[in-house]
């Protein structure tokens, strides 16, 4: 199983860093994965959405091949850890060419991004931080993973 | 606003702990909240389940008194983020006795503390960890806080 995670900028939140880094380490002993932190807009004000955004995707877009891409959004659809375990068995089958997940910046995808994904993936019903969403979007893959390899997970 | 959480034991993660703290400092910033670690079952192995159970719900069951109890569990009542800032809106005007948030241990939580809770919640469809449970749910709390108080937050 190939997985690529992309997201723009390194998360600033020390405490949420270090938890993606353990997940990180857990979900590379069952799996191929790497974490792509793309170029963020930087000293831009919120008032120029827009560009961030643009800027942004364009960051993703590059590591963009043709493979199977997830975004996660707070209005896609839902699935529970059985079934998104289920899911990525089926992409492994599928192609060798793996699965790319990505997240947004904190004003999250540009509308041609989430028309490049192959299925936009709602992680909680309740909006997440973008940077929490990372996190939680990891201990799901190390979850799934586990649950794959037949592997006992902590509760 | 008086908000108290419950939960069997100490977070081991130590990443997963410095984020509760990272939370818990801005919850307080703009509410009353407790976060109150109750005895954990030690030294017992997964086949006494029913007993750890058992152990941890006494815990907890000291701190309930007549306020109003959420209990976190995977099948529960799912809401969006301005949905719960409604939940904790009318509960503050409800009544002063605040709410009391109970997490469970890795075995999750007695029949009997379910059936206490005047709200079963789920955070998400997917099944996460019991300790990033926690951080989720107060990352959430500190979310609905700030939009009750007509803050910016950050996304």
């Amino acid at each position: 199983m190939k997985i690529k995670i992309l997201w723009p900028g390194r998360t600033k939140n020390a405490a949420i860093r270090a938890l993606e880094e353990y997940y990180l380490e857990r979900i590379q002993g069952l799996a191929s994965c790497q974490v792509i932190p793309t170029p963020a807009a930087r000293g831009l004000e919120e008032r120029f959405a827009k560009k961030i955004i643009e800027i942004e995707a364009e960051g993703l877009e590059k590591h963009f091949k043709d493979e199977y891409i997830v975004c996660l959004i707070d209005a896609g659809q839902e699935m529970n850890s059985r079934e998104f375990a289920g899911f990525l068995e089926r992409r492994a089958a599928a192609s060798p060419k793996g699965v790319t997940f990505v997240a947004g910046g904190f004003l999250g995808l540009a509308s041609r991004v989430l028309e490049r994904a192959n299925l936009r993936l709602s992680l909680s019903r309740m909006t997440l931080s973008h940077e929490l969403c990372r996190a939680v979007l990891m201990e799901q893959l190390y979850r799934s993973l586990s649950i794959m390899k037949g592997r006992p997970y902590a509760k």
